[in-house]
């Protein structure tokens, strides 16, 4: 098999993820051998697309015997590059980052909440889980100290580019934004969004 | 201009909701035109693109003087069928399901929380803003009887089929799923996605 050195298209790399969450459950559930049929069944892919998204990474299954779970979840960790947990740093310390820092989304999934900056006083100095929330005038130096490379922000709206700026600028490399605005980042710089009502109007656009 | 009578492909529509949230701000900010050169400074998406999307479902601008800003809000507002307020039902009184219901994303956005559901007989009976929390034994119920077609699914990973199946039953035409697993819907319901993993994953490939 001829493997790529380009990276294949983002359309694809976004599809592992949810092959790695898949296998993930079925190895917690016991299943040690799997197909590209049962995993279309679990996750509503075509069989064909997901042995085709696979194929650009190299050879996972054998004809008949299937995918060997263990083994695909290992390769997928190692290409999504989360063998090892990524620290993460944390903007805003509201609701839904207590909800991030306290459950379990995270946990055994490549990412651990390594750092909480917060701008408001009553909130600097509080303990969440074993992180003391810390003032956001010291994020870019604890960034740069520590070398992280990951940040969530969970902020307002308005303040999002100007934080999203600071954050490049400390070395940060990739951001989920859950503030309801578009980023923009230099090159080299990812920037994933999670706003509900833009996922709610796909929906409603075929309602 | 020739409209297509068929849906345009699932990534123009995606970024409809892009162009609509931006525009947003812009008419709060006091702007009353604009132009795809303007739109895309801000989106990081191509002028050409966004002209090219637009052209799918109508002729919104003019050569020279561009886009009114008022005009194309209304314009896709109806095009994603949020002229009026959707009522949402919300699975799941968690720390998510809070955010949700006490932060303003959803306000003038097109939708808002109309019912909230969770199986706790601690959080049942609860009043979080204008709402009481309901026993989600009478969700089904409550669905039918009010003719809601959107839900949000705020609960964990091994609930969210068997919940998932109860809303579509129910007449649910649109979940937009917290949980970070899988659902499969029968066709004709639509299931987006938020699981911050999955993103996170999306970024570190690159990095």
């Amino acid at each position: 098999m001829v493997q790529s050195t380009q990276h294949p298209p983002h359309i694809v790399v976004s599809r592992l993820p949810l092959y790695l969450r898949c296998l993930m459950y079925m190895a917690a559930e016991g299943h040690k051998v799997t197909s590209s049929k049962e995993l279309a069944e679990k996750l509503g892919i075509s069989s064909a697309q997901i042995r085709k998204d696979l194929s650009h990474f190299g050879e996972f299954g054998k004809q008949g015997t299937g995918y060997d779970v263990a083994h695909l979840i290992e390769q997928l960790r190692s290409i999504l590059h989360v063998e090892h947990e990524w620290p993460v740093v944390l903007v805003g310390a509201g609701d839904l980052g207590h909800a991030l820092v306290h459950h379990t989304t995270l946990v055994n999934r490549g990412f651990r909440i390594a750092a909480i900056f917060d701008k408001n006083p009553a909130k600097i100095g509080l303990q969440w889980g074993t992180l003391v929330i810390q003032d956001v005038q010291d994020m870019a130096q604890v960034i740069r100290e520590k070398g992280f490379r990951l940040a969530i922000l969970a902020i307002p709206a308005q303040e999002a580019q100007q934080v999203a700026d600071r954050l490049v600028e400390a070395g940060i490399k990739g951001i989920l934004n859950y503030a309801p605005t578009t980023i923009i980042a230099p090159p080299g710089v990812r920037v994933e969004y999670l706003d509900p009502v833009i996922q709610l109007q796909r929906m409603t656009y075929y309602i």
